[in-house]
Order: structure tokens, then sequence, then C-alpha cells
């Protein structure tokens, strides 16, 4: 087992690790856990043996909650990565890209770029009862920058796309596996058991069958970067609008990465967050 | 609230519009009703206020029940309204290209151009108990003309989007959903109330983030105006044939935008249409 | 009815053709198999009559079982067919593009590249009680040649593509149905019924109407024949790794096209198989 603070990389056996975030209290993506991440794939990329990464929390309330809005988040959205891309987004599309099969076990909230995060992984499973994912960026006068509105129309269809952006509220697992925003959602208590399974079993196949699998189904599914760069550059310029900041400051106000209540149902307040 | 027969406006706050179509006695689309939903576009087009528009029928039987077979469609596939492209297409495609978000609340039949009335809105929510839904132009002897070919693809898959048009069969709300024809089936008790918030929800946003999402992801989802374009030169060439003309005239025989209970079934007798 | 070995055509009325697998013990997708299927689409474009092609199978446990892995596949993979393309390629483009519908109704085994036989039919039922379909091909040191990889992402999204696709397993027909790997699955009992009356009212239409509506649907949803290209040439090449020739030793030393019971269940073992 290795520690990198705000995640852990547990190595199963050599062709499957486990990254089980860790950052309390919320597991907040801010500038910390995105320098991880970078991390990550640098290992990631230099371990010949690896065919399968699962991402997982160690908080059953929170996988990764959201992008940070309290300002820690560094030059994330303007220094550049290996791929030539800014840091929050080549995270995401070297995840994509990377001949190693990526496994999202969502349990808890994700929402956000935390939720982009999901999408950018090869496969999604989710706890049926314990799932709160969603993009409620639209509902805080900003909208999804790091991938949302490119990966979802593909995944769940334009009018389920639009319902899940414009609406910024959250799924349950039941209804996140309904829309195909996630794979499958499973019983809580199958879900390591059928994640584990899938992973051992994609762990013994050979690693340029996989990779040469994943590289055939990218060529015809992913978004390309143009469009992503500018969902970014538009999400940079909205976060400059005085009435988001308003809403920021609303939610933050009320809680925000501090009250773990809040924390958790914080989408529910958005249609109300400027009355009185 | 305004009268423009035969839809009505309701303005329930300045950001979110109720449109009820209201066209006795069944709702059909033809000249004078998209000469309605122009003059709507242009009022939407000028509210700076406005941020989502939902549309309904007046009639639980009939959302909006087909194009008009009569001859009625004046010079809807010909002249062009203000995107250039003819008014049949313009309405539609600018309905998915406004910045405010579109809400489709269905009971009752919807065929033929009419469901590509509600393909073109951003969202669809159908009652499970009261909605028929499907695209039978090519039991007509025609074929989908308003989109329905371009945009059933991307929202359901080839499969079942060839399944659609060519079985050109009714979808009731709950097939509708499973095939993701629509965003969700609920029970018609709750179907109201779950738009209504919704709306009001998306009405609460930020009008710069409603309009930045959609357009993001109209990007990486909205058919081109060549494929749509294609379409609708293939139909209007389609209505010509001496085979379509006979099936028309079959329907019109057995009642046909006349009689109540063979407009609500007609799809059922498509496959036996021209037999003695 | 006509004898073609290894597959029946029955012509049920001049617009709708049953076309039955019937090639003993399994089924497997070999030489003499494209061959048959070449000369199939052969009558077929010759066939001014024909609307509708359902393709089932004679043996209830398998529809068509996989690509043949002892050696009998001929050319199928280099020598050209009328499109142009290698006949494996050539054969399921031409389904793709014909002007007649094809409609799968499945009962039992079908895997790899019968699986994208299927994927290139317009439609797919499946027996709610009675299907394994899958892609193990990468749990076999290959990965998907026929375009399975270019196919699924489209139908199903990129998640469950990868899922199909790298965790090589099989899915039943309520699993595919809620993937949208087939149109719907239905109880067995109803499977015949269901899609006879529906290719029965498909064959009633006017076949320039059926062409023409698949037409423009197969502009937005098929895939380049670049793209289908790459994925058989990656194939090709896989065939000849070290380690895949090993996978499909130990494959056939188990039973495969050989025992019927192995032949039913070999994607469960294909976790473990170079182990002891």
């Amino acid at each position: 087992m290795t520690e990198l603070a705000p995640l852990r990389v547990i190595e199963e056996v050599p062709a499957y690790w486990r990254v089980v975030f860790d950052y309390p209290p919320f597991n907040v993506a801010d500038a910390t856990l995105f320098q991880a991440l970078q991390d990550l794939l640098a290992r990631m990329d230099a371990c010949q043996s690896l065919r399968v990464v699962v991402f997982e929390s160690a908080n059953p309330e929170f996988y990764l909650s959201h992008f940070d809005l309290t300002g820690k988040t560094g030059n994330i959205t303007t220094a550049v990565g290996p791929s030539g891309l800014p840091i929050l987004m080549d995270t995401f599309v070297r995840i994509t890209r990377s001949p190693v099969a990526s496994i999202a076990k969502i349990r808890g909230c994700v929402r956000g770029a935390c939720s982009e995060f999901v999408l950018a992984c090869d496969m999604r499973f989710a706890s049926l009862e314990n799932t709160r994912l969603g993009q409620p960026e639209v509902g805080v006068g900003l909208h999804p920058g790091g991938g949302g509105t490119e990966r979802l129309p593909h995944i769940v269809g334009r009018g389920r796309a639009l319902e899940i952006v414009l609406g910024a509220n959250d799924f349950d697992g039941e209804s996140a596996e309904r829309y195909g925003y996630v794979n499958r959602a499973l019983p809580d208590a199958e879900l390591d058991g059928f994640v584990d399974a899938l992973a051992r079993r994609i762990a013994s196949f050979d690693g340029r069958s996989v990779a040469a699998a994943k590289r055939l189904i990218n060529q015809v599914s992913l978004p390309s970067a143009d469009h992503l760069l500018d969902a970014l550059n538009s999400f940079g310029a909205a976060l400059t609008w005085p009435e988001t900041q308003q809403r920021v400051l609303a939610l933050l106000k009320r809680g925000l990465q501090q009250d773990v209540d809040f924390e958790k149902r914080w989408p529910a307040v958005l249609g109300r967050l400027l009355e009185a």
C-alpha cells in the first residue's frame, strides 16, 4: 500500500489497483486533489503491469463532493498538464485515453466537476441506496466546465442531458441507472463484490487486448478537445459573473463546504437560493 | 394571459411561460398552428426575462395529433423562416437553438410531425397512463421529414430508432421511457407537479447559465441542417408518390381528422390499410 | 421454401422472409456460414418485393455462437466482397445499408462476431429467459473486430460499451434490454408472435418508404468504413499474438466448439483461463 494524501493506492494485484479518496471532511476537488490525481496518472502511465483501476471513497457519505468554491483551486484551470490541456481537463482526458481501464465505484454525494470525474471513468457503478449524483452548476450561476456538457449527451441522449444540466438536481442510484448516467446501480451490499469481480476479471486479461479495445471505442465515443476547451473557457468566464459570485456566496453562507447536513443536500435549495 | 389561437400563452412568472395548445378538435399541426408557433418564437426571442417554456395541451386526449393530411399546410415546407430554413424545419430548429429551455408535457396522442415537435423540445415528460407517441409516417407511404430520423438515433440509439420509424406504431408512456423516447413517464397525477417544479427551478436560475449550458450541449447533440433538409426534401417528394396518396386517402376515408375514435387509434390499422 | 445450408430461407410472403440458421452443432460462424450470408445478400439485393428479413435459429440453445476458432474461416478477413470491404465486414455493412429491414430474433448464445452480426441488424429482440449475448473477445486476448467497438457506443453509450467489451461477459435478456444492447427482451412465449407481427406490418408498407427512412437514419447512425477497417485490421494482428494463441488453445482444450455444456458457458471461465 502506498500513501498519497488525499488518496491512497491499494495494489490488490499488480494489474489491479484500488484508489481510495480520503480527504476529510468532504473529499472536495481542490488543487491538492488534482495534484494527487496528476501524480497517480504519472504512476499509472509508468506501470506496465496495470490493467484496471477502481476509484472509491473512504467516506460513505461523500465520493468526491464537488469543485472547491472557496478559492483553493490553484492554477488547475490555467496551467497545462502533460497533454497540453489545462490540468482540470488534462486529468479527465488522460483517464479516458489511458490504456488502463477505470471504474468509478460510487457511494455518497458526487456533483459538478466530480460528476465529470466519474463521467471520464470508463465505467460507473453506484450504490442503489446511497448515491446522489448531479451537475448542479447551472443552479450556481455556472455550467459544467469539465466535460459534462460534452460527455452526457453521448451517454444519456440530448433530452436527459439537458434535464440533468438545466435541472441542476440530484439523481439517486435508481434514476441514474435508468437514465444511463451510471452503468448500473446495485444494492449497496452487492456493490463491492460486483466491482471487485469485474476488476479482477479485467486484470486477468492481456493488457494489449484491453488497450486496443478501449482505443477503438475511444475513436467513436470521446468528445473533441476543442469542444472540451470551449466549455472550460466558458466556465472560467462564468466564474467572474457578479450574479454567480452572489450565488456562490449564498451557498457558502448557508454552510457549503462546512456543514455536513447542508453539504449532503445543497442542490435542493438552488431553486430558492437568492430568496430572502 | 395572452390569447393567440390556436395556442395560449400563460405567463406563470416572467421567466416561465406555459404554452397551451387548444385547437379543436384534435390539435392538428397545420399552417395555422405553425404560424402560431412562429409568432410564439418571435415573442420568445424578444423576451429577455424568459428562461423556460412548458408546452402542454388543453385536450387530454390529443397533445398535438399529427401533420395535417387534408392539404391545410400552406407553404410551411417551402417558405423560409428567420433561420433561412423552411418554416416546418425553422420552427423545430429554432426551438432547439433557443437560449430558452423547452419542456414538452405530454398527455394523449402525439404522432408524426408532432412527435418531431416534442423531439425538438429540450425535454419530454409523459403521462404514464395517457400517452400514445409515435412516428407512423412509413405506414402512410411517407417517412419522418421534420427531424425524427435525425434526432431519434441520437436519443434512443439506431436499433430503437429503426423500430420506432419502420414499425410505425404507437408507444405508450412506459415503453417510451424505457426506450429513452421521453425523459421519463410519470403517473398522470404527478405529471403537472413534477414539470411545474422543474420549470420554476430553471426559471429561478441565471439566464446566462441556462443559455451557455444549452449552447454547449447543442454543439455535440444537434443534427446538421444538411441532414434535416435532406429528410424534408425526401418527405416532400414522397407526398407525391401515387401509393402514398392512396394510403392517405384510405386513412381519411376511414375517419382520420374527423372521427375521434379513429383519430385515437389509427396507427393500429396501418398494417392492413390497403386491404379490402 | 429454399434450402441453402447452413441456413434456410422461408418466404412467408414475398415481402417477408425468415432466415433460419441451422448449422449443427453450434451455428459457428465460419467461412461456410459467411458464404451462405453472402449468397443470401445477393438474393436480397435481387428481390424487388422484399421489405423485411427476420434472422432466427433452428437451435434454441445457440443463435449463432461465435467466430470459428479452429481455423475454418477461409479468406473472410482478406478477400473482398461486393462493397470492396473484406467479406466479414462486407456482410455486416451490406445488411446495415440494405433497403430491406433486418430483425434479429434471438434465442440462446450469441457472442463475439455473432453479437456483431445482430448489432448489424436493424433491430434486435431477445428471449427474456433464454439469451446469452456478449463480446468475450478481450478475454481471449483479442478484441471485437467486426464492428462491435464501433456500433456499441452509439447504441448503449460509452460506459456500457466499455463494460460489455472489457468485461467480456455474457448479458442475459433482461440486462441486454436494460443496457439497450437489444431493443427489448420479451417472454419467450411472446417472442415469435411479437416479431412476426412487426415483420408482417413492415412487409405491408411501401418499400420506398422503408428504404428512404432507413437511408436517412443510416446517415446519422452508421460508423465510418475507416473505423470499421481499423478494428478489423487490429483484430487480424491480435490473432497472431502468442498470448492470444495460448488463450485460444486453452479454450479449445477445455471443449470450445466440441462440448455443448462448455460451449454454453465458456465466457464464465475467461477470468481464470490461464490458471493451472
